[in-house]
């Protein structure tokens, strides 16, 4: 019996693991926080783009269906950005946050797993342009290694270390089936990846400093039913 | 400019919403418990298959990584389970948690949109054997409409309403590109659905008593990149 733990995002732990690094970010920023962070760059964007220079955490707690003192909460943890009763300027505090998110660069990713679902992965027109650039694609089955896919020639998994230092790659994404997940993903951190988004339902064991969040639409489902049952 | 606000399931309001149901459930349970009961339903389900009888909250919390106290407070929304120093019988709770989540029947689901992403979820082997059947796909392509996916045959769009009602589906599916994402997320409203998993993303707006989970893979990469910024 595997005594893996499972999981999704909401049961992780409330607090980061104590990572050190050597951005100047606080380490002991709670993992919810740093999920909602991107909620913020995406509405500070589109504030920005009907052209809003200066927004409320009232105005952005609508936006986002949640509080004004949870917003000054969460943002509390990276310093002091609007002024009492002023509001935040929208750039400026977009940028920030794109900065302590690492979203002011590119980042190489690699899709494992060339099934339907790494097929629909790599062929999302939504990665590129938030600059996720998925610039490897890889197969454990011969008969798919080889094949070009969205543009991608699909390599041989045992490929991967080679490639992934050679294209600098820095997260992987793993649509394999779960019954190959661990050992995919024990070849990622091998690899050196630290950042894995993981489509298989399982919760992986993996060192500390590597982050995986799960995407797993059974949990969603089974948790929206309780609303449904009568 | 679009006004509407983006989400996901780590930044929704923390309470749900007072929606009254016949269940004899609470109706103010937070949300994020909720979304933590199907992981509790699972772990107990593999304690189950490996010959625990009784385990102790400390035992739970090892196997999800969260805190006794939590699973604890967790529980306690829904009523007395344990004995103290006894621990939880694990037949018992996981039973009545599938009750309280309707994990004890089946729920008919249909999968709007048979692009690369609608092909993989419906060829998803996850579904079923949790209880999610799948028994329609819909598209608005003429060319997809008529074609037989996974064993469905793919219906126009235009009889959404009529097939929900004659074959009783509780569940939709949406993945369509993001916009054509709130048209179809409203002909399912109007259909009757309830419950709705939204792969496009944005954030739709849906009238009260109807909820929606986003799975936005974009958001999962963004909050990882914290971790890996140098």
């Amino acid at each position: 019996m595997d005594q893996r733990a499972f999981w999704t995002c909401t049961a992780r732990p409330m607090t980061t693991p104590n990572i050190s690094n050597d951005s100047g970010s606080p380490s002991n920023v709670p993992e919810v926080v740093i999920q909602r962070l991107p909620l913020y760059v995406r509405a500070l964007s589109q504030f920005s783009d009907s052209g809003n220079n200066v927004i409320s955490s009232e105005q952005l707690g609508r936006r986002l269906q949640m509080t004004p003192a949870q917003i000054r909460k969460d943002l509390s943890y990276f310093g002091r950005f609007g002024k009492q009763g002023r509001g935040y300027n929208v750039a400026s505090l977009e940028q920030r946050l794109r900065s302590i998110l690492g979203l002011d660069r590119a980042w190489n990713t690699t899709v494992i797993g060339m099934g339907r679902l790494g097929r629909a992965v790599v062929s999302y027109p939504g990665f590129a342009p938030e600059g996720f650039n998925i610039v490897a694609a890889f197969d454990a089955d011969d008969d798919i290694v080889g094949q070009t896919i969205s543009g991608l020639d699909v390599q041989s998994i045992s490929a991967l270390s080679e490639i992934v230092k050679e294209k600098d790659i820095k997260i992987g994404i793993v649509t394999v089936p779960v019954e190959h997940a661990q050992e995919v993903i024990d070849a990622l951190v091998d690899a050196g990846i630290k950042s894995i988004l993981n489509y298989a339902p399982l919760s992986p064991k993996v060192p500390d400093g590597v982050t995986v969040r799960g995407i797993d639409p059974v949990l969603s489902l089974q948790s929206m039913t309780y609303y449904i049952n009568e």
